[in-house]
């Protein structure tokens, strides 16, 4: 299809469209003279991508080029490579530390492999100390319970990863990890009210 | 104790405790003479308490006036106070919709009990639809395992609700919601890794 078809289907502007090229985002449609190229349906889906990890998730371009740079050339070690990609996902942290002692300690603990240079490592260690400061450090019992609950998610998460190419794996793991999580966040919030409105039996204005 | 040395075991400036007492996040002290107050130990809690709302929480000053006003005077239905009073935590709905399909379905297909009014089941919305619009939509089996291990968790957050007040209640359920948040987010993507780690085996170089 020609580059206004591609516009029409996806509703992305042409400006953005070329935006999206020479930023290496999109990859170059097959050139049919000096000024013209045709488009595919690969070109769809990957602007579908773009959009979903622009608009959705909210990564800027430069963060959703990373990781379709992790997609088109996954590195050997698919590890690292499913690493390196969520690692484009918020929070950054902007003071990188050389050892994450809270995380550590707790990782050990609940007995996980991890890679120290991953940037979750670090995010963990802020929450921990966060919970520390406002007066709520993390337990030995809420860590236990936690991590086996959480372990049970991260088995279905999994369970989904495709099989296909490391390129969708890395798609998967990317956007899974971003969508799922304000899931889990919300559904969290509303079992509390569950829970609350059953031990307060505040029947009257919490029954549907 | 004087306001200066309130100051001093704070750490937080005389300019800032004077615009928490003109807000009305910080109680008055007691007056001595028409210009002069004393203040005690509950005082150096409640600017700790304003400090973990704003600068941990990352609350603004009015939000956390909300939830301070809720703490102090929580309404005679707990249930209620507390939902409002996690609803002055982000994320924040703009556009407030008349109902949410997706997730009504859901939390009816899990059979829980929830307000509609609540802030989370818009958020729920929000973040199923999200699902949806990057290719990944919530499937019923995803749904019902999620459900049953942030059931879970849920449980032991609910579990540590302290007792000996309402305020003290609405207190926890702030700072817990908001600080376990970003621990459970943390724990989840870690626990990818270490999934990923034990099903790739790329053993040299995961292992710690």
């Amino acid at each position: 299809m020609r580059v206004s078809e591609l516009v029409e289907r996806t509703g992305i502007p042409l400006a953005t469209i070329k935006y999206y090229l020479r930023e290496g985002l999109l990859m170059p449609g097959t050139a049919t003279s000096a000024t013209q190229a045709v488009y595919g349906e690969h070109h769809v889906r990957r602007l579908a991508l773009i959009r979903a990890l622009t608009e959705v998730v909210g990564l800027t371009v430069q963060k959703a080029g990373e990781v379709i740079r992790l997609i088109d050339s996954p590195e050997p070690d698919l590890f690292e490579t499913l690493g390196k990609a969520v690692a484009a996902l918020p929070p950054y942290l902007d003071d990188l530390a050389d050892d994450y002692p809270r995380a550590r300690a707790a990782l050990e603990r609940i007995g996980q492999v991890y890679d120290p240079e991953y940037a979750a490592v670090g995010q963990f260690e802020r929450a921990l100390a966060a919970a520390e400061a406002v007066g709520l450090p993390m337990s030995e019992e809420r860590l236990d319970g936690y991590a086996s609950h959480v372990m049970g998610i991260a088995e279905i998460d999994i369970g989904g990863v495709p099989a296909e190419s490391p390129g969708s794996a890395v798609e998967y793991a990317v956007l899974g990890t971003a969508i799922y999580e304000p899931i889990l966040a919300a559904m969290r919030r509303l079992a509390h009210q569950d829970l609350a409105s059953r031990r307060l039996a505040a029947g009257s204005t919490s029954e549907q």
